[in-house]
């Protein structure tokens, strides 16, 4: 019997698991149009709200990698890997833990995202150093990763097309926040680029997607198996994040401040996390012993090695290495605006979602895909969780397109102060590591 | 803050109560285009899957009826009934019931629809009288049922145009079945039509939309209180569907056996719910006391004011009254099919989707709403569950439009004999009646 949309629906609407065949059925059908998008959107409500199991969640991920164009491990040299992170405000990660991992002998040719709404996205972050292009052929991305060890281009329009299919249609339906529907879109993205060794860093509290740490474990787990069954090394950190990372949020602000955490001068917690993430990346892809990698991590730092890996890149995308030694944020005719403590006490939180869209209402972020970013706004945090404050100083300072645009990049920052008489509990960075190995001899290849 | 579809859509996910607000913003944008087919799909979906409580039922039927044209019942001189069947094989109910109501009395103005896959309308079946007109306008339906007590018309593009919206989209995203939105669509459609008193026929069981008492008792009380709130009174009877009713299937077929019936000459189990809802009718019109309905339904049927009456309606809307005294069904260049008994026995069941489908199957009715139906094919029962058979004897005749529509019937028609060797267990007809009347003095208008 031919497979029909509204009967594959109906047995989603009825809890039960779908077959590979209709899962592929559906997911061809988005990506080619040829089944309309109210069907997709019922389909998609019916599996945020009866969930799919992991066998569901993997063929998902592989009909959307069948969609589109994807790089096959054998095309990459040396030791391959990758990471992704669940997103966040001020986490420019991939800067700092890519250049760590290349330094110390691996292969990373990632292929990032921009940002939208209050997250940032990567390749936002790198278009601030003048001159650097992202904009890679795949051909160029693997070349410069055989010769450099390190290249970030722009995601290309056929990398999983499905997903661009699926992921508009859940916005607008109410339809994001489902783990098995996460899991597909990160993995089939992840798969595509080929990375033999995937690190996921998966955030956990107020300031991330995931609020629980069940909700996370849960998330980690799929995302481990999907790439365990396609024949990939898997691990994935679940790491809390209550409040921004690191000091600085906005796009040439965070790569000053990756550049200064290369040099071994980055904020504590955000330090902290990328060693744990390059750790990760290195044990994982053979490039230290199992718990030495945030020891060779922070080696490839105080040599030196890490930062002039970032440079080598930036060099070789046609952006001026210098850059990354002087400061970057808030230059050009940017509108500076300090946030002055209103009283005494302790800072008690930071509200990451607030800061980001602070820093997107100063002119750093997007409200829609189509808007343009200010690669010198931002906002940076003086004080964060933990800090004394006296009434007058400065909580944090913004840096704004124009003046319109500080003043209501400033009353958002305010609004995310939250300050008390005690501080606040120190929780652990991270929480938990999941690893998955495929076995001896299983095709790195999906089908 | 403005209302968002998406935040609505949400909400229902989250299995949150919607506010009438909430709801009027999701049907007039379904009804006007403004939101898209996608977003309403979603919210279907997570309707069917979290439910709605009744006052969310009564605020969708009240935001459904607002979205297009209604018959205020001071319009309707007398005591005015209407009646509604949950659909079914071989029902044929109205074209009894409202001439028994009218002779007795009271007045009916009743708006009815097509039938569409295996279940006939009563239009279709008016149709089958040559003549006979059912596109009357508003004011031509009031004034017929002023002169009359009695008319039948098609539904105006203007009735309930949400209804059409949803239920294209429910039809095609597998999200039919709940009893909000079927409860929804049944009352705006009746309340539109202005009758003060209403009498749903719930079907129940194998032959039914609603297969278990308890779904039809939730969906029966759900109506009943919808229109009790809107100030009518109500009366919601469940009675037993496992296979057709009566003998006949098809548009002719079926006119011929309504006007027997209305002789006193019908079958015995279709007769019988005749009275049951025609006595229901009566008693609820206040034509008759508590307790006589039937035994009022069965004198006007004896006395020949019944038939007389359906006599009047089809002269009123132009149709030629001598062809309810003649054969109907059959006429015309059809050809003939009998179905024989393959085996001794006796029949256990008569499946009515299968008959329903054979009637499609012979022209009767329609496989998409463009089609057209040819009014004298149809199927004709001749042996119906418990009835002795021998091998060779007649079960069922098929009278179809060509040969080859009364092959493909035939098979249909076999495969919905089951046939055994103990007579099946009988179900009582009537299995629960629900009543509602307002509080005195409540408005007879829906806000």
């Amino acid at each position: 019997m031919p497979l029909s949309a509204v009967d594959i629906i109906a047995r989603k609407r009825d809890g039960l698991e779908l077959t590979a065949e209709e899962i592929r059925f559906f997911v061809r059908g988005a990506a080619d149009g040829s089944i309309p998008d109210y069907q997709i959107a019922a389909w998609l409500m019916a599996v945020v709200l009866r969930g799919m199991s992991a066998r569901e969640a993997y063929d998902l991920t592989d009909a959307m990698l069948s969609s589109g164009e994807r790089i096959s491990p054998d095309l990459l040299s040396g030791s391959t890997v990758d990471k992704h992170s669940t997103g966040g405000v001020g986490d420019k990660t991939t800067l700092v833990v890519a250049p760590i991992a290349a330094a110390a002998g691996l292969t990373v040719a990632k292929m990032s995202g921009r940002g939208l709404g209050h997250t940032g996205g990567t390749l936002d972050k790198l278009e601030a150093i003048p001159g650097l292009r992202t904009t890679l052929t795949v051909r160029e991305l693997l070349a410069q990763a055989a010769r450099v060890g390190l290249a970030i281009a722009g995601q290309t329009a056929e990398l999983v097309p499905a997903d661009r299919a699926l992921y508009a249609l859940r916005d607008a339906t109410a339809t994001v926040q489902n783990p098995a529907l996460i899991a597909a879109s990160i993995m089939s993205k992840k798969l595509a680029g080929g990375a033999r060794a995937i690190v996921l860093d998966v955030k956990v509290g107020r300031g991330a997607f995931v609020k629980d740490v069940e909700s996370a474990r849960e998330l980690a787990k799929l995302m481990v198996d999907i790439g365990v069954r396609v024949g990939r090394r898997m691990s994935a950190v679940l790491t809390r994040m209550d409040e921004p990372l690191g000091q600085a949020v906005g796009n040439a602000c965070e790569v000053e401040e990756a550049a200064a955490t290369l040099r071994g001068e980055g904020p504590p917690d955000f330090s902290r996390l990328c060693r744990v993430v390059a750790g990760e990346m290195l044990e994982l892809g053979g490039a230290a012993p199992a718990g030495q990698g945030e020891a060779r991590a922070q080696e490839v730092i105080a040599t030196g090695a890490a930062f002039a890996k970032l440079r080598e890149m930036v060099e070789a995308q046609g952006g001026q290495p210098r850059s990354l030694d002087q400061p970057l944020c808030g230059l050009r005719p940017a509108v500076e605006h300090v946030v002055v403590a209103p009283q005494q006490g302790i800072v008690i939180s930071v509200n990451a979602e607030l800061i980001g869209r602070a820093a997107m209402q100063a002119g750093a972020g997007r409200r829609r895909k189509e808007d343009t970013v200010d690669p010198a706004a931002g906002v940076r945090l003086v004080a964060k969780a933990g800090d004394q404050i006296a009434p007058g100083e400065p909580l944090a300072q913004v840096l704004a397109s124009s003046p319109e645009q500080a003043g209501a990049a400033a009353d958002l920052v305010k609004a995310a102060y939250r300050i008390g008489d005690r501080p606040p509990e120190r929780a652990a960075l991270v929480l938990e590591r999941i690893r998955g190995n495929p076995p001896q001899g299983r095709s790195d290849q999906p089908r």
